[in-house]
């Protein structure tokens, strides 16, 4: 099995995980890391809107937790008519780890439908050399 | 004084006000919406980082709770070498109240430095169609 | 008119303008600053839901862009047979610029029905004096 | 090892992972499912500080991927002489998966220091029928 399939095979396991009782929308993602690792993650969402959690946060909390540093391909899945894509912060936070290169992979319940680049999503990325860390 | 100088002063001044203890790191932002008004938000931080808010927030806020309902144009201040773009989870927020054709105005403390589209910083937004609301 | 009826009349004003088309669950926040200053603010819910604001943090925004530093009252409108109390998220939010006395009043479209200080609601804040600023 | 010490463990474990370049401030969390699992999470920061994502989060998108449904146990461990407590928007993540009886162990380096329980820190919890599903 290839790297997509595989990452197709985690994300669809989790979307079935996925708590979104308000959305009634299930997502699912799943990581493949620079250093040949796999992680994955699913919507968590919250009475309190705004607390709710991100499928790809899921997965990137995953992946930090398991010691990986950079994500090389990321795999998101819902069951929508409409390609989904990350939403604006989860782009943020896949920014946070990834080059621009990074591969995103946008699927549905039938297979990989699209793949594009972070930075055909997000080609303006919010930088700041005076925040950053060391 | 033409409306982007106009969106500056107001963001200049509220940029005064950011409460940034923790980033040292203030923005302020100002809209001009579709019906002609402006608005204007600085960030807010929070000693629980993910708590805080971004100044594109608190203009959008101000906005809706001025009664406008869409994004002419937003320009966002910084004091930074770097230009500042507003992060991913913002422009998210503003997808939700404008056209692709969006302006957004990068501002440093010296003036307007660059014009985008939001289509040009956003391409591939996230829309469902099954979630939109009547 | 008294400071809380004041309160009551600006929440419910922006209550009324609150942007909620996923939730169709409006709140309205007003805040009494220690300086003797009204803001007030209302929730703007976002597609991807974590990306929305609450009424509170848009109250909280606009008081910190016009210059107030600390909260003396803050009240909370919904239309709900539930009493609403502010979510944690904004627990946490009305921290930052609150002594423990603080006073939270909750109100539905009746009027006041209940007043707590801070201290009942968040009695065991998260403190961390490590990453206090100056 | 009894369920306490295990949670300890799993939490110091998985604090050595958090990713924290902007706080400096490492956090580790572990919980014990109601069905007698466990999960953990650290917390993954981001430039733009709302995007990040608390310790606590990460641990329950872990247990909701994982299948579990309900936290019996929290634990919250960092370094600080403060004993930290979970922040607001996290103790509105744990009420969605917990009663108010759950137990929250707080922790620093050393050991569990203090446990509380969820209704000791979130007395007040934002309820709302209307908004519940099913």
């Amino acid at each position: 099995m290839n790297t997509s399939s595989q990452l197709f095979e985690l994300a669809y396991k989790v979307y079935q995980q996925a708590y979104a009782p308000y959305s009634k929308f299930a997502v699912g993602a799943a990581i493949l890391s620079s250093d040949g690792r796999t992680y994955s993650g699913c919507n968590v969402e919250n009475i309190s809107y705004p607390c709710g959690s991100c499928a790809e946060q899921g997965a990137i909390s995953a992946m930090i937790a398991g010691g990986s540093k950079e994500i090389a391909q990321i795999l998101v899945l819902a069951d929508s008519q409409d390609l989904i894509t990350p939403c604006g912060a989860c782009l943020q936070r896949i920014q946070e780890f990834a080059t621009p290169e990074c591969e995103v992979l946008l699927a549905d319940l039938s297979g990989i439908k699209q793949v594009l680049k972070l930075q055909d999503l997000l080609p303006h990325a919010f930088q700041n050399q005076e925040l950053c860390h060391e």
